[in-house]
């Protein structure tokens, strides 16, 4: 009966992107979500303003399949914030595509939101009494009611308002008529820099878009920090009560793009490390190394060059793929696989391998390529996985399925070793991961590894 | 700067059609919708519900267009509301297409609109200020706020309770998760009639829609009427407070389709009559009787009958026209007019001519219809009108302009004859009008001939 | 197992436009083919040449549906022809739609073509064993085969080659790099009329094309003449035997707008004058005229200006109706006609009603017209059909069903007024349809009335 | 004024694929031709036949985004054929896009080419002669029409005919009504492979096209060999003049996947070797090898393991990329290449970088990339290219530019250094790579390398 639920529908992964001050700002920011498109492929949007009026584009699918000349005409104005968005499913899903764009005592105000907010479910009960309809089933639409509610005058004292009511992973850009404000939860889950491009300021999840357009990154926004960018300049606000600082330590593993600066490291030569670590905790005898591609390439190569055992691209990854795939109706044994990765046989064939990935979710997937690498004529199959068990979801922006479809939270090593039927398993230890980061564990959330929640999702 | 206001934005022509209780409910409502497309060609929607969840379907352009079997398919159910729509403007106009479909206090309420408010403006800054946003720029979306606000328990106590504080035009569906909701305002403004098909209720806006798919019309739902359909049947409430009737007389003298009964009345034989009496008052000497087709052709008719003159359709329609058309840089005369008319000259030259169109708004097509039949060698052209003067615009849901644009507003008859080019040109009184009505004047809004408003819009 | 045959895929009716020597040669053309869109619903084409190349767009739909900005400003060129297609089915129609553009000995030639070849099956015989691939399975590919073939220099050599082997129906316009070559058969079978606007040539099927843009209408083109338009000026040839002249009678009847001028004739003027002499020749005792809207109007108007029966718009037509219209599985009786037409029960009850027709072919519309007349209360239906009974097809460019299908080519007028159910039946003769057009028979082609066929196709 | 020259359009590359009895052969072709997108991008085509009747759907752009559920549904019977398709440009491109389907003598016949002729122009300078139209600016036509001229019986008979008059590059797959005939020329310049699945015959390009579906290789179809599977089985023939065989070499250096097995051999392997030996040839002091992602990465893993210098993936790529990008009218340095390829600073910074690619062509991009490295930190760049220079352009199916534009055409190894501003360049001998190949020279065509054409094209 209940449509609204925040075990499923709410979770979502997001890329954000904003600009300030520049006469193309639309097409910047259609450039930087492109650099972010591997934070959500599911739907893309831009607002800009233009002096006089906010303009709103967005539609399902990749950013160039969205956007083109004529649309990105229409976004006018030297200021302008996009959001890249994947969600798990709904039926009504471009309505949930941001920014969202609304009228609040009548001046317009958009918002984009990379995270997830924990008590979102109380929240709008408790808003839904006094009278207020939702017209998304985002948890983000949330934040504008209450900012609405505010008595306060400016949209920064408003927003500051509301964002003491609210608890989770945020990191936020709004764009008023008058301001560009940049809002990161106290805990620094999701990432979010600011940067320079010819005078004008622009705010990214990641510094790769920065890259694209040859922006300069300045420096992370803090956690817990507010930038408002005018006119009249930049103003950085703390308006928070501090907490301590709880970086998604995912974004290392899997989900930021390696050739970011995420949380002040690059992404690459952190998987790099984390490879090489996984060779030193769990050695192999094997011919050749071979990452499961894309994602698991920088670890590989580390695991490879710690090990000595040469490296290889055993796997070819197609990437032609598009959103929908028509299956012969007589089945192909591990089509959904095959259609994206195909195995080389001269590579395998009679050879002991290590397969490096960098997480195993379900297991199901892990276990369709191992069975490929096998009918290939690989001999022995070592799979290695430069991150600890995932035992439990993510309620701060990275969609993990229910804790019970997590395969670790309910199968030890060896089964999970036996499920897989592979010659061994190793997973990088918790204490290797943190090591490599060179940090005390409080900096980072570890939770989907270690079960320790900074906060507790409230229904 | 403000983008929302009462004298452009909100103003809209509409049609609505519901439907309880049949298998094919979102089909149906799609062919109902179709016989209703006069009243708005510029976007349409349906909701349905299946038991569990609503469905909704909708976009900008044609019935035809926007429809097809894929995404009637996916309209489940044997419930509906469906919604055409006029409206001026807007870039964003796809959000103000209805029917809304909102989530109050957990319950899911369609809603379809035909009218106007007249306290709009003062109704959503109230609700601004205690902190409502507004998704769309339409009067409709009042409703639902004010529903939601409202502490009764059922959703028809709920809009009976904001009913009472909105002022103006409406003739309302709504849909809940158990009943369809038809409301039509105590002046009965606009047309809303009851109807059954083989054990399903159904509702529309014109008895046409009912013809199209052999439906057989019971009764218009009464000014001030509440008509809830559920399971249980068919309620009637009159909650609120009764006035006295105000008919937009527009509806018969242009709006509706001529094959309606609208306000007890065939459309057809009224406008036949109109151009009867209009004979009566303005004779002419003249050749020929011809329309300005579609709409002026049952009043030629008439005053072809009443003067003995012969009537020939002298003017062909294109009705093959679309949306937008390209006109070439190099101007081509009156093209605006000539791309939907086309005079024949053979039927025209030399002769002396009535012209009878409905009514005259602005002026200016008129002018290039007359200038088109001269060139073609009309001798001499009476223009003969079977309305009054129209002086002031609707605000209860006729799109006309404002009073400034309304050329009977500041010209008295001679000098628009004169900005005509014709040789004369004859309104039909008022009089002579509500005679042939045989009503009391009080039954009929004719403000927009009269300025007798019976309620002012507030701002 | 032949998917290619005379009596199916090859009967087309069409409508051509060309223009030489106009800055807006596409833009002008997109508007004479919509000015022509009665001629052919379903397919449309421009092809311009711009000084060095060609350029071709075309689709399946409406005029407007398939032109837009974009692909008007890819069609270059002060020099276009364009073609507006009516056919019957085929899964690959887009192939078929025309102008057809080829390469012939390294010089670019494209083809718009009205009309119907009948020796078209015994031709592609012969050209097929000598080696030539067809690529659509219109007739009119054969003309640019045997162009193709001829050893001659210049196309308009070329082109009188190739038609001296074809018999049947055709106006055609060529566009090559230099010239716009018009040519109309021996008979006259299609119409095609010579224009001129502002300086440029124009040519089209019908004489509303040119009103449209405010050019003047010149002359017919001949039968048996072809016009050659370049740069040197306009050239007029008779490179054909001469045969008696064969206008298509039903281009009045039936298939001409009405505000063209077709052999010389009005159309909408000669359609009255049907009326009246049908009201001669057929008198009913009736209290009103109503005709089958639109087609059927201008003879009703006749029929009642002769008889004095009053004339009234008894049944209104949507005009909104698009290529596909899905009906609901529970039947509503008369859908298919209902969709179109809706009989305005005030106008009809408890009257004794005449309705004109132009044509009867199957009778099963008919049929349904008169079942909902009566249901809507008619007290009598006298059917009148402003042309003599249909009794075989027509192999000229009218697409008829085949002789089978042909109510009048197998019962008498008594069992057709059985047939559809009236209370009396009433076909224009013959001899008074000739007298109308006050010509001698041997101008027109009777062949669909009378069985004498000028030319029989050739298997 | 020409628009048809052996040097521009008729340059194509290509991949087909056929198969001959299966229930779902549409839906595997698909799938073949997905697994061979990267032989073509820009058009698709499938033709198959149900045992009444040829089905063809195409359209341009990728293998997903043209077929989808419906188009393949429409595509019925249990043999098919495919193609997809690059060519470089053209305002007409449908048209070429293949398989071609004609109808000849009454009966059709489906035609797709991987290839290139190399007498293409004077073949239709003598086709044309005899009054032969063209309706594609592709050579494969002309194959077509000499079938149609041949006077043979059988369809296998008349292919043996043309084919006897056409010199250059062609693998080819014919569906007739049937049989499927696939034939390869006897220089077996392009693969083409013979397969099995679950009873039925596969043909494709590459044999990665087999291991998608499951299918196993049988045996390349040998060159100058015509395969006819029908329900009879499959026949083979050799009905040409042997000559040698001049298999293309640049389908191991670039064009095949890595995971396919051509001319015999695993592409992947034999880039590694051609890496190896790269690094023998050419070695270089440096502290990391890169490749240029995807092509380079076999050839920089041989490289690495051959100097033992730690590869690294210093250069990630993006592959969201579309078909068209806005780019921002401030340029942005290096756009082109940054679009698609983005440097990792942390990896290049200070080091000396040896970057691997398997080919330099025009060497505008390889420059480009170089600034990029060193705009990001490399302090020395080392370029190696897994192949010898590319000297001459390919008339046998490779998308080369014309002599002028290659590089190495008109350049020294030093001057190319100079040019692409690095600090060492080495190419991979010719010798180096026929060693590799462990072949005589004269199995492989490397006329783009040393120029010694196998056949010249014919003006």
């Amino acid at each position: 009966m209940k449509s609204w639920s925040v075990n499923s529908k709410l979770k979502e992964e997001c890329g954000v992107f904003g600009i300030f001050g520049h006469p193309e700002a639309a097409n910047l920011t259609y450039l930087g979500l492109y650099a972010l498109q591997h934070r959500g492929q599911e739907g893309v949007g831009i607002v800009s303003y233009d002096g006089k009026k906010h303009h709103i584009e967005k539609g399902l699918g990749l950013v160039h399949d969205v956007f083109h000349e004529e649309n990105l005409n229409r976004l006018k104005g030297n200021t302008a914030i996009g959001h890249v968005r994947y969600s798990t499913q709904g039926d009504d899903v471009l309505k949930n595509v941001q920014p969202l764009l609304v009228n609040i005592g009548n001046q317009w105000l958009a918002l984009a939101h990379n995270g997830n907010l924990t008590n979102a479910v109380s929240l709008k009960r408790i808003l839904e009494k006094s009278g207020t309809i939702f017209q998304t089933t985002s948890d983000t639409e949330i934040i504008l009611h209450l900012i609405a509610r505010s008595q306060k005058d400016t949209f920064s004292e408003r927003i500051t308002d509301a964002l003491k009511e609210v608890e989770g992973a945020f990191s936020l850009l709004f764009l008023s008529q008058k301001e560009l404000i940049c809002v990161r939860d106290t805990y620094g889950f999701r990432p979010l820099v600011l940067g320079e491009l010819k005078g004008a300021s622009v705010v990214a999840s990641e510094t790769t878009a920065f890259d694209l357009m040859g922006a300069k990154c300045i420096r992370e926004i803090e956690p817990g920090e507010m930038v408002i960018i005018s006119e009249k300049g930049i103003k950085s606000l703390k308006p928070f009560l501090k907490t301590k600082t709880q970086h998604c330590i995912f974004e290392h593993i899997y989900f930021a793009r390696p050739d970011s600066v995420v949380f002040g490291k690059n992404v690459y030569e952190m998987r790099v490390s984390f490879g090489k670590q996984l060779a030193k905790e769990h050695p192999a005898k094997a011919d050749i190394v071979i990452p499961v591609p894309d994602s698991g390439v920088p670890a590989a190569i580390g695991y490879s060059q710690e090990s000595g055992i040469p490296f290889q691209m055993g796997i070819i990854r197609n990437h032609y793929i598009g959103r929908t795939f028509i299956e012969p109706e007589q089945a192909i044994r591990n089509f959904g696989v095959k259609i994206k990765l195909n195995p080389i046989r001269e590579v395998l064939e009679g050879k002991s391998i290590v397969m490096v990935d960098d997480s195993i979710i379900r297991g199901t997937t892990s276990k369709k390529i191992v069975q490929l690498l096998r009918q290939y004529g690989a001999k022995e199959v070592h799979v290695r996985v430069s991150a600890p068990p995932t035992i439990g979801p993510c309620f701060y922006g990275i969609d993990t399925p229910t804790k019970s479809e997590l395969i670790a939270s309910s199968k030890d090593r060896q089964e999970i070793q036996h499920f897989l039927g592979v010659d061994s398993l190793g997973y990088l230890s918790l204490e290797g991961l943190l090591q490599v980061e060179k940090n005390e564990r409080s900096l980072f959330c570890t939770a989907c590894f270690d079960d320790r929640y900074p906060i507790l999702p409230k229904d």
